[in-house]
């Protein structure tokens, strides 16, 4: 029997961290956790409601650690732990941590969900795990209630209570806020769930109050807002979950289709940078609105948004006028990461919601090339890292360790499906995937939403359910025509060969030039889907861009090859590697180091919104990067028009001549002659 | 001649600092200033344009700093003071401090309308003198242009501007100013005049921006609201004067004429807080408008409205539901001083203008009691000041060096002139002093608006003028019941004698109580302005809670006289003292130690608004302070009906004994008999 005037005390290990020390025997484990410091969850401060704090004790020999563990390491389950898994259901072995007491030498392991810094491994290129660390957080709080002697207020008795139990100081209420304390504490008799917004540099921010105990998550919009399509996930911000994700277009459209007409039309139109500011508010409004509903949860229930964009659809969000970003020099009006109320851009979230937008880099380089920095991490890479976020304009970013560099580059559509004879955006029934036989010179492919190929069975009846084949997007246009290339049907120039120049049936001429049959649909009233020779210069400008953008900074840096590179953006994730080598579009690398990380902007927006430590490197990553400028570099021109051709086996591309052969051809439109070399 | 590689070095003293030290030939006289630590205005940052540092040299001998002042002693006048003078005008004697420099042993005078940190004396009962020191200033400052090589934001440029020349470091802005930013630094050509807010705790706060040089002064806006009336002052934020005053009654009169009665409503209303904010908010923004015009400025030019108020008016103002101020134990939703946006709260200013709320100190003690303790200071007072803010709710403080007490006491409306048979409020046409002559027992007055007294040549001219006499204000009737007793037609019970027993041919019956005839208009068509019995009973009413109030105050503190008053309030302007003291509205104290100190709220307003130091001051003063809640002490009632009665010669009222003889009549209502003692 313990001597109550000399208690004793107990060894406590925890794992997988395995923090150690001694505490008082009879401490509660939340309480030996936050001793020793150790990441043990909790919502509810340690009343036993919210569950968070669950363990598993261990028992048995561990000579690791030097001791051996009983049965009764712990106190027995008591009467709160057994209510709880009447109720709610308790894992067997599992303990409430803050009602099981170490009695003895314990071994107690926290799994990975009892974590208040919940580590996410994001499925990426580089496998990076994110430390679940985010500015929203809920508080169970019992607040002191006020006596005639001390009529101070509600507010300030709240936010003493949440220094006093929460170490969080010098709280700030917006108004909205402020007028819900008085009836919800009466209402929780004076037990309250607070969410806290806590950026870690503005005072902390009381976003809202409800009675009581409150179960369901905080949650937060991660939004990538594009010049075409606006991109959201709604995101669980205790462990970082994907609830919902959901994309519209961006309603700006209508007034332009790239940034540049944008720009014109606010210069041209009073008020025209206003329409366009209320246009995109609306669409993220509706988004978040979308988003919500997906989930089945209410917009309210959003409390932070994370929002990154290029700098046009940045000035435009924020209601700033773009058209200095429109001529030389092309300064930003400003170019800082920003926090602000979601209410002040319109979003529909709670009341007192804040949103973050990421720094732009500079007037032509964005906060959607910040979140593909902070994505894959070039600034971390100790090889050189070419990323690439294809887009009605494309962000450059190149870097290691020693250096980033970032520029933009004009692209246009073309790599959307726009300007493309038979373009459409990446849909059902669009075109994604094209393989040309080399001998036969016919084509098969994928249809998006349908699982077989056009010459498997089943296509006709799968491709039917989608409406048919309606067109072409992005990603089924390069392959197109760099299967074109392989197969011997267009020359290094451009040029599509004749159907007697390349013994290719399905080759027709147009006009003086020529165009492959894709997919001939008429028969059932569908469309028929060829390559033009427009839609092969079309996509030769947008490659060139592209190509003299990475060239550039690759100059810049003094490279003359990369070692890796990311193929972001939306149709970044469908683009195949090799196809985009051999149409010329990014700069000669072995294939299998050219990886497509899908929405590298979005993702980066989503790790912003799951990790203050994250919004504070990139701030950081931004101060630091190098912009070039491509719009007054003499050397982007030279190699734009160096890079209108698509390679040949002469060209300096070994990695790419190591993998693939492309057919030494040239044809002539005038002639229309076959000239194989 | 001097050598150019050995710079000399000559002896500056500046007055009336007396600061003093030496700087190398050659320097400005404002950058001397600067480095002395000297407080020398400037608003262009030495460029020659905005004339603050205007200073007087002074030549001659001047033993007590031993030096001799040659006329030698500044660089000659030159072409920016030639042309300064030509345009606007430089006074005989003045410079430039900016253009004139140092040639020589100098004696250099700072005017007083030259310092930053203006002394503005208050003319108050304490002749306290504040020091200029308002968040708000401007500044001009050149913005170095965005170059192709650096297209950082233009925000950014402009804060990196403001830090280097103006050392505001951290700068933030709202959207509205950020979109402003871009058009004005090109139209000034990157020399812009930015308004900064800065209270000294949240980070600085760009407020708007000008092209060039501004010359207006950044304006504020000092608040009383009341429960009764709004009333407001606008001041000159550079040197604190007062450009113009205005008032108007609070629309949420019509809600309530008391504040428990407009929480009643609240809690009775089904969106009757929401309604009484707007109403409120509506009065402050037609304030706002009212202030602007009567100084023929525009609204958009107050950068910062100051606002006190009792706590009943502060939560309808906010938005906060007053409900459980009406309920014990009277907490307030938040008592904190506040920072808001002006917009928040639609006062109708600039878009991006602050607004500071100060504390309040109790659920029944308010931001406008607190305004009070900052003008009248009771807590550096050697003696014990009992300050009194008599309105429909009187705030009473009392307290010296060591300790500092409050409370609330409903007097009601009376004071104000409701619930008095010929009763008004405070304008023209309303008799605010009344003269009853001792021996005839005959009235004399004076009205609002008229200089003569009644009995004077040209009364009645000058009184048709106004419109006649309409009725009897809170100030009148005071006084009027004040005369009565001292003439011996009211008993220390409150009874009106008849006029058999005062021999007063004025008193006319009415029912079993008695009447004095104070003014017949109804030949002209007029009113007849009669103080009745039901008139004495209110006042006594209103008279006993104040006095109780501040009994109750003393019996804390444990003193049992008071050595000053201050009479504070849009009223306690206007009452008289001694009558104030015959009534027995306050404890006894020598008539010359009772001070009408106006209203004392509004002018901790305006110190509020143009004194950083001030807000910091009350919020420490507020915390400090021991706040008696009047509702729930036993004591209170008992002062409250022991206060019934008005002083007689034989109450312990030495003081007023001293100046005043009392006549020690009693009447009887029942037999109206006359029983002089």
């Amino acid at each position: 029997m313990n001597n109550a005037a000399a208690p004793q005390d107990a060894l406590v290990i925890f794992t997988p961290s395995g923090k150690r020390g001694r505490v008082p025997v009879g401490t509660p484990v939340l309480q030996a956790a936050r001793t020793l410091g150790v990441d043990l969850d909790s919502v509810c401060g340690g009343r036993g409601i919210c569950s968070k704090c669950q363990v598993e004790p261990q028992t048995g020999s561990f000579p690791k650690h030097g001791v051996t563990v009983g049965t009764d390491a712990l106190s027995p389950v008591n009467e709160v732990e057994a209510r709880y898994d009447r109720i709610r259901g308790l894992a067997p072995g599992r303990r409430l941590g803050c009602q099981a007491k170490i009695m003895a030498d314990a071994v107690i392991d926290v799994p990975p969900e009892s974590q208040l810094h919940k580590q996410v491994i994001r499925k990426s290129a580089t496998e990076r795990a994110m430390v679940m660390d985010p500015a929203v957080r809920l508080h169970l709080v019992t607040v002191p209630e006020p006596t005639l002697d001390d009529p101070t207020g509600d507010f300030q008795r709240l936010s003493d209570a949440l220094q006093e139990q929460w170490q969080i100081s010098g709280l700030h209420a917006d108004l909205e806020v402020l007028s819900t304390i008085q009836p919800v504490l009466r209402k929780g008799a004076w037990q309250v769930t607070a969410a806290i917004w806590d950026d870690g540099r503005e005072p902390p921010r009381l976003l809202a109050l409800w009675p009581g105990f409150r179960e369901a998550a905080p949650l937060g919009m991660a939004v990538d807002l594009g010049s075409t399509t606006i991109a959201g996930h709604l995101v669980d911000l205790t462990d970082g979950r994907v609830l919902a994700s959901s994309g519209l277009m961006n309603p700006q459209i209508r007034f332009g289709e790239d940034l540049m007409s944008r720009v014109s039309y606010s210069m041209l139109n009073e008020g025209g940078a206003e329409e366009m500011t209320a246009a995109v508010r609306d669409g993220l409004g509706r988004l978040s609105g979308a988003l919500a509903e997906e989930a089945g949860v209410a917009r309210e229930d959003i409390f932070e948004a994370v929002i990154v964009c290029n700098p046009v659809m940045h000035h435009l969000m924020l209601g700033l006028d773009p058209v200095e970003l429109g001529q030389a020099p092309f300064a930003p009006a400003t170019t800082d990461a920003m926090t602000l109320r979601a209410s002040e851009l319109g979003l529909g979230l709670h009341p007192a919601a804040r949103t973050y937008v990421l720094p732009i880099i500079a007037g032509h380089v964005g906060a959607d090339a910040a979140a593909v920095v902070l994505s894959e991490q070039p600034q971390q890479s100790e090889d050189l890292l070419l990323c690439v976020d294809v887009g009605t304009n494309a962000e450059i970013i190149l870097g290691d360790r020693s250096r980033v560099l970032a520029c933009s580059s004009p692209t246009g559509p073309a790599f959307e499906g726009a300007q493309i004879s038979s373009g459409q955006r990446a849909a059902p029934g669009a075109i994604e995937r094209v393989r040309i036989d080399p001998a036969t010179k016919a084509p098969r492919f994928r249809v998006i939403g349908v699982e077989a190929w056009s010459d498997e069975p089943g296509f006709a009846e799968a491709v039917a359910a989608v409406g048919g084949v309606s067109g072409i997007c992005g990603s089924g246009i390069i392959e197109a025509i760099a299967e074109m290339r392989i197969a011997g049907l267009v020359d290094p120039g451009g040029l599509i060969g004749s159907a007697e120049q390349t013994g290719a049936a399905l080759i027709e001429p147009q006009g003086r030039t020529h165009a492959y049959l894709l997919h001939d649909g008429s028969a059932a009233g569908g469309p028929v889907i060829r390559v033009t020779q427009g839609d092969v210069r079309a996509i030769q400008l947008a490659k060139s861009a592209l190509y003299a953008g990475a060239r550039l900074l690759m100059d810049e840096f003094g490279a003359e090859r990369v070692d890796r590179i990311s193929l972001a953006g939306a149709f970044g994730a469908h683009i195949s590697p090799l196809h985009a080598l051999v149409l010329g579009m990014i700069p000669d690398c072995p294939p299998e180091k050219v990886v497509a990380v899908g929405n590298a902007a979005g993702t980066g927006a989503r790790i912003a919104l799951c990790s203050r430590a994250a919004r504070r490197e990139i701030e950081g990553a931004v101060r630091d990067i190098t912009r070039v400028e491509t719009a007054i570099a003499p050397r982007f021109q030279e190699h734009f028009v160096a890079a209108n051709g698509i390679p040949n086996s002469a060209d300096p591309f070994p990695a790419l001549a190591a993998v693939v052969s492309l057919p030494d051809v040239s044809f002539n439109a005038e002639s229309g002659r076959r000239r194989r070399r």
